[in-house]
């Protein structure tokens, strides 16, 4: 099946294949991705939009010599191929197994680890910076898609690398897309550009003109050359990359190996900065991926054959839950208005666009405008609801402090992929958010037990007059019905899931579930255990605190965040604070480290909070410390 | 003195002057801006640049209907004085006085506060849409320097406003400068576009070639026409702007009313999104402002006739000790780079920029960018010290966790203006960074009690393995001698200040020396207290805090961070996770609230912070709950 791949041990080994073996290498690639993410899930679409381009950089440089960097880097599938992984590739994003993303410590052609969009013309741009002062002699390479454009990093680089000269090569692959259809001017122009070629049409008709002057006098002559001269810095394309600093190559054919080799040798040659304009398609040379590039950008396992997706989990995913409300929710308020960057499909917004499509905004891959957006709408009467994954929401921490909770102005974050999100591992799992929202004066932060109370979240945050951040997790919800009404959250209340003995679990979100699992196991063996749904994280439920305290026995707080500045240090706080000190707590949740890739559930198990892994450490704390 | 001015009540009773009463009242203006920032001290030069520009926009629009949004906002002073709060201008910057930065608390003029840059545009455009779906009529209008304009918060903003076409208007306020010379491709240009208008002289030269050429046929005709129609969209300056779709109007000079005003009243009837190239001068009419804006951007009270800083207090900066440390260390260790973001004075760094201009990198106003870039040099070998303000890291916090904490790499981070900054307010203080950098894997967090240690800090960081971030406070060191010899410090332990009884101190940072006194206070009292120089935030000195546990008393923690998630948190997660709940721990820091401008003495004050609140927080407890 994979012959030519199978002997490709060194990115070196590809130097010595033909242009028709290189062709075949390519036919092999795409077999092995789309049979391998079927059973494995992943990101498809944008690796099959870069095999040849990937094979392309492999044959002319010298990997890991010189430096090759994927933005993103979820479409680095094929360069791990090439760097001496293919035995391990089935391996993709299991635990243990091989990253879905550049990775420094598992190989040295992964010369810079990424996962959130446009960083990595900063990274390069570092890197030959650094090879300059140290007198070395090496290429690096940034391949950057045009969504990954949209992200104002990417610009800073651009402008800083333009202005330094340093010899670069930029890769821009233009495929149209972020995760969806691309957005913005840029995104345009990078369109006028790929159609329409006016710039070099211009450039002719000029030059058949300007030949077509007769030669009288001087002055005609002089402002002749003038002009011609003025042509080459003005008539190219890619006058914005020129403007500033880069020499603009393309835009070419990004499935054509010949010719990529081509302008990647001739990009080489270049002093200073480069930027060659790529043509790739998202899918390419998978039909269904083809047809809907935005379904196979990241994908679970499905079936090769059809293209179908294999369904993980019959309950609504709390992604679905939380669009559809928003939409019941904008029925009836057309003050509401939904922002996202560059993922419709992802945040649950489709339906939201396709009703409201005047109220819905997707800013591109850029989290720090949508919340600056957002508040600039907040001050008019709007009630934006900025939905962004945990992760991608660090990009925004600063617009969040100044522009919407220094002015307390109601914006609504929705944080999907809250907590442990599985197989995309350590550059996506939202494990921060608890401890870098809590410290930020008049945030309110909810977490819903399951997919109902997110509803009743949603309405009452919308309620709110102040900033609002709802967490939920990846995936499915736990399959509750859902209440027709939507009914208003008392702010700081915690809800009393279970009474309990001495012993009462403090859970935050989706750690009820877990928490109740723990309580019946711990019961069976002569252990009472209430259990709180915590539902807010900031105000937390004091007054429920000091009822316990006033019966002092053992609180367990639960969260999937790390403990470090997290929900449990909130609740530690506030028992200091009010020198509460006799009540007993244990705290659990993530430790001061980051969280490798796997399956969430195995994370959770592996880090103790599943329901058998939190019995476990109530019960060694016991052991070790007593109830009082 | 202020004849004119003092009659301003509303922005409205501008319109009914005369150009040449403007232009007095320009002159009022000036000599009030230069007069009242010579007593508080503030941003001089920006607004004495802006003095015109503010007067037209104010005969031009209706403030409050119309929404003017000043980026930074550090140049909103002149917007200030012709809004009503001409009466108050002397309590600028002074605790219950007027903020230095538009504040919506303030004014219904102040529509959208400010203080970090690049975030206008996105402000704007929230408004511009609200107003679009709500059905309303006014004018939005964002005021952004060029400096601004190296954000990429700002490009990613023009990128989605050109995109969604609707009436904006952007004015660029070109000053050729940041706080200090604006660098990279942007800045050249639009400094192409002021000094060599190319593109009028092209566009020029070709109708001159066009108008030569003799009419034979018709193929030459048609291409002639076609030629003219791409002219008008090529030959524009302004050309990345106009890419971007915005209709660009400029450049023009900043300080001509007349002019001003006309283009201002043409850009209201434009559709769509307007860029105004306006050209000012930082400092305008203050000869010593003209010559060294970039000393006079922020400054502190000074002498009108010389222009002289008043100098305040005689011990060197933090700032200063930590630019001249810096280059001792390079001296011996070619690998160490200076990174800033558009701070190159602020941050200390200009000796080391004059005595190795090669290793030495001015980013632009681009955090993100410049700790990036830091992680890519890294991963080379060099060892980047990132100096960027306490407050402005806050927009690299994303880039951070991934790119260096993530990945483990030796950057440095040189935290200046951590703590309670002072007259420039909540958005200015550093006390969230504790908050946001703890709770990241692999950092290692120091604060110095003096500019000695900082000395040493700086040294052992540089010599660490993995992220560091020094943290020091704005202003004088306490005035110790600097040792020559630089010495290694141990992670993680702490030093112990004074030796006390049943009371220990456990000071972060710039808080020994209130602690210091406090303990001073408490010894009349009859109560010995001592005092342990935390030196790390994390790992913080656990096995002390173990020791301290075995003979208990009462630990103090005291930092100027938010209480929330700060250093005493991470105390009191330690004494929770290692079961020690029989230490009485009271932490002092800053409260849930954000912190408002004032004296950085007056504000640790009124929060309880120095010598004398200090000492009465730990009274109060003890009165309470006395000490075991």
């Amino acid at each position: 099946m994979t012959k030519l791949l199978d002997t490709m041990e060194q990115p070196g080994d590809l130097k010595k294949l033909s242009l028709n073996e290189l062709e075949n290498l390519a036919s092999e690639v795409r077999e092995l991705l789309i049979h391998t993410v079927a059973k494995t899930g992943g990101h498809l679409a944008p690796n099959l939009g870069v095999v040849e381009l990937t094979i392309a950089i492999h044959k002319v440089f010298d990997s890991p010599r010189d430096k090759i960097i994927w933005d993103v880097g979820h479409q680095a599938y094929v360069h791990k191929l090439l760097t001496g992984r293919r035995a391990q590739f089935e391996t993709l994003r299991q635990l243990g197994g091989l990253s879905g993303f550049p990775k420094r410590s598992e190989s040295e052609h992964d010369v810079f680890g990424t996962g959130h969009s446009s960083t990595s013309i900063s990274s390069a741009l570092g890197m030959a910076l650094a090879r300059d002062l140290l007198g070395a002699k090496y290429h690096v390479v940034a391949v950057i898609g045009d969504g990954s454009l949209t992200g104002g990093q990417a610009y800073e680089a651009l402008n800083h690398a333009g202005h330094m000269g340093s010899n670069l090569t930029v890769i821009l692959n233009d495929n149209e897309m972020s995760i969806a259809k691309n957005v913005g001017a840029m995104s345009q122009y990078l369109a006028r550009m790929r159609t329409a070629p006016t710039y070099s049409r211009v450039k002719h008709d000029i030059e058949y003109l300007l030949r077509r002057i007769p030669a009288i006098g001087d002055s005609v002559a002089k402002t002749a050359e003038r002009v011609k001269d003025s042509l080459k810095y003005l008539l190219v394309p890619g006058v914005i990359f020129e403007e500033l600093g880069f020499t603009y190559i393309g835009p070419i054919d990004g499935h054509n190996i010949a010719s990529l080799v081509d302008v990647l040798q001739q990009a080489k040659n270049v002093r200073g900065p480069v930027l060659i304009h790529v043509l790739t398609q998202k899918g390419k040379g998978y039909r269904p991926a083809e047809c809907n590039a935005d379904k196979f950008h990241g994908v679970g396992p499905f079936c090769v054959e059809t293209g179908e997706i294999i369904k993980n989990g019959v309950n609504p995913t709390y992604t679905a839950v939380f669009g559809d409300a928003l939409v019941e929710l904008a029925e009836k308020d057309d003050r509401i208005i939904a922002i996202t960057a560059a993922m419709p499909e992802g945040t649950g917004l489709k339906k939201f666009a396709a009703r409201f499509p005047a109220r819905f905004f997707d800013v591109g891959i850029a989290e720090p405008h949508a919340v600056t957006m957002a508040a600039g709408m907040a001050t008019q009467g709007l009630r934006p609801v900025v939905a962004i994954y945990s992760t991608f929401l660090q990009r925004a921490y600063d617009q969040i402090v100044h522009d919407v909770c220094l002015q307390n102005l109601p914006v609504v974050f929705a944080l999907d992929r809250a907590g442990i999100v599985g197989e995309d591992g350590p550059t996506h799992h939202g494990v921060f958010d608890l401890s870098f929202l809590r410290h930020i004066p008049n945030m309110v932060i909810m977490a819903p037990k399951d997919e109902n109370e997110l509803r009743h979240m949603l309405h009452t945050a919308l309620k709110l007059n102040c900033p609002v951040a709802i967490r939920y997790p990846r995936g499915n919800g736990v399959g509750v019905s859902l209440d027709k009404v939507f009914s208003l959250l008392e702010v700081g209340k915690a809800e009393i899931v279970q009474q309990g003995g001495k012993l009462t679990f403090l859970a935050l979100g989706a750690m009820v579930g877990p928490c109740l699992e723990a309580a019946a196991i711990l019961e069976k063996r002569g252990i009472k255990a209430g259990v709180v749904n915590a539902r807010f994280a900031k105000p937390f439920d004091a007054a429920l605190i000091r009822a316990l305290a006033r019966d002092p026995g053992m609180l367990v707080t639960v969260e999937d965040n790390v403990l470090t500045g997290g929900f449990g240090s909130a609740v530690l706080e506030y028992i200091n604070s009010q020198n509460l000190q006799w009540v007993k707590l244990l705290r659990l949740g993530l430790p001061d480290t980051f969280v490798e890739h796997g399956s969430r559930q195995e994370l959770l198990a592996k880090h103790g909070l599943d329901g058998a892994g939190i019995a476990a450490a109530v019960q060694n704390f016991i052991n070790e410390y007593g109830v009082r």
